[in-house]
């Protein structure tokens, strides 16, 4: 019977093979694009060429594989970021979800607008309620909770406007030039603005980057033994912000070296493209230009979040690749399985 | 000539090599013992099985490649920390440097005693005194400036009772078992109270562990442009102090994975022991026990630094694997080159 199933497998899959090839007459030609989702423009040529540069033994841009780094921003460069970045998302679901256990936020702003949906009222508050929000929802657990709530979460967190899971929106070319850039020897890191914590949990599932190479925002947390057990508590204080000027530290702090390539969208990404790009040597700096208001969203200059001024104005003296979604990109998101 | 050549190259190398295996009975079997420089004792054997656990496929203690992290201490684990913590000759060895272009520190302390020799005077300033001279000698300059600075110091810095380079005052059976469990898909980090970007700029080569890596204590750095040029600027402020309990909060930090390996051999690493160890699933937490007055040096729980009260009394009970450097290690230092 074993032989059998293995006869009916044969069967069902083998014969097909020589008949896809016939059909797909440029099936070879399709193999070896490591960026398919990517038209032909120029673009994807800078990328590729570079690539090239630094991974030719014996050019004159080669770099050895350990100092291979390329970063990449996570809100608005590998997923989409509107209406709100989605770590706002998960902040709004949490103090819903915590407020049987907090009658006192009825009547205390900024949970009060919250649980009404009133953001307006809330953003109101500014900085400081987002802050408060931000603590109420990410600090008082272990760090093993907190993981296990983002994982929890992130498994059916879906977007208001298309439905899909907000993993799903996540844009198939980035994630193109990922692999592409790994299978050249590449160590490829997030250096988001947004919370570390919140990234790890599925960047290795999504992405494919281990929590050791995400790079991100942080609350201080303390280590304790509890009832015999070690731990790590989240304390309701901000440790760092990984953000504009402070992404090279971050990346210094992390890393360690000097990245040789690095990806962005907005002007929270321009000192980390310009620290990357501004050195000897091949370097790529590159910037997703959100301009496909069909596919996905159109903004940079007036936009609330992600705005691109000194981007726009400096990527053209500053050598930085400015990529169209619109015009560069065959595919936006990655299908659903 | 070049066919010539090659000729050469063959008749001086390639007869040695019949020779060489019919002179070695032994050969095939020393080529497959991962630890050579470990005697056949139980620390040796318990290495050992704990890596064949935790890589047997279908194993019950089976761990997948990417959850394989192992943290090391440096100071008295990777290498000697004796008659004081290496970075401390790097600050005496600055100051001097450093002490043309400050006149006014031949009568200011703690920098007088300091430059006179006398290290019990500048002990009595407690850690203020130290602090100052650590931000005088690791703050001040570029992130690229100090690397270079350690970089130069470290390719001649010697030990002063052995005359060798610190660079060889480190453990050969140590090195062995970073790249044993290298080979054996394990991502080896470096977890040390010292300075973080005091242990980058060698780290790789020495231990061959990358800068990203590399987890320690730091100061705060500012991104920011100089003429032109991007800079980090390494600030006279703490950031963070990578010790004992701050060990598991560095490594969470840095990695964001609990490591299933923990190698120490202070108090200094308890926590981080302890944080690796009490989990489910096969841990190992190993302390090196400097019993070896003869070959390197013996101390532990008087000792003015690396103590080691809690790791003896508890080491047992834990299931910790103490090696003693006199019996476990039939080497201790790599032979210079």
């Amino acid at each position: 019977m074993v032989v059998h199933d293995s006869l009916l497998w044969l069967r069902r899959g083998a014969w097909l093979l020589p008949l896809l090839v016939a059909l797909s007459g440029s099936a070879q030609a399709q193999a070896v694009d490591p960026l398919p989702s990517w038209s032909n423009g120029a673009a994807k040529a800078r990328i590729v060429a570079f690539t090239r540069a630094v991974t030719e033994p014996g050019g004159k841009d080669f770099v050895p594989p350990a100092e291979r780094i390329a970063v990449f921003d996570n809100d608005g460069t590998l997923w989409v970021e509107q209406p709100v970045y989605f770590q706002a998302f998960f902040i709004r679901d949490r103090i819903k979800a915590l407020a049987p256990k907090h009658p006192e936020w009825k009547t205390k702003e900024p949970y009060a607008s919250l649980l009404k949906g009133d953001m307006k009222a809330v953003m109101a508050g500014g900085e400081k309620a987002v802050m408060q929000l931000a603590m109420a929802t990410h600090a008082g657990m272990t760090s093993d909770e907190f993981s296990a709530i983002v994982g929890d979460w992130i498994a059916t967190a879906r977007h208001p406007k298309t439905g899909r899971l907000l993993t799903d929106m996540t844009y198939q070319p980035m994630k193109e030039v990922l692999a592409y850039l790994r299978a050249n020897g590449f160590k490829t890191f997030i250096v988001s603005g947004g919370g570390i914590e919140f990234i790890r949990p599925w960047a290795e599932r999504v992405y494919g980057v281990p929590p050791e190479q995400v790079v991100g925002s942080s609350i201080k947390t303390k280590y304790e033994v509890r009832d015999g057990k070690p731990v790590l508590v989240r304390l309701p204080e901000l440790n760092f912000i990984n953000d504009k000027s402070g992404k090279p530290v971050g990346i210094q702090q992390h890393i360690g070296r000097r990245p040789i390539a690095a990806f962005g969208n907005s002007d929270g990404d321009f000192e980390m493209l310009e620290w990357t790009t501004k050195a000897s040597g091949a370097r790529l700096g590159l910037i997703v230009h959100h301009d496909d208001a069909e596919r996905e969203f159109a903004y940079d200059r007036k936009s609330h979040i992600g705005q691109l001024d000194r981007g726009l104005n400096e990527a053209g003296s500053r050598g930085w690749t400015l990529v169209s979604m619109k015009a560069d990109w065959k595919t936006v998101f990655t299908p659903p399985p």
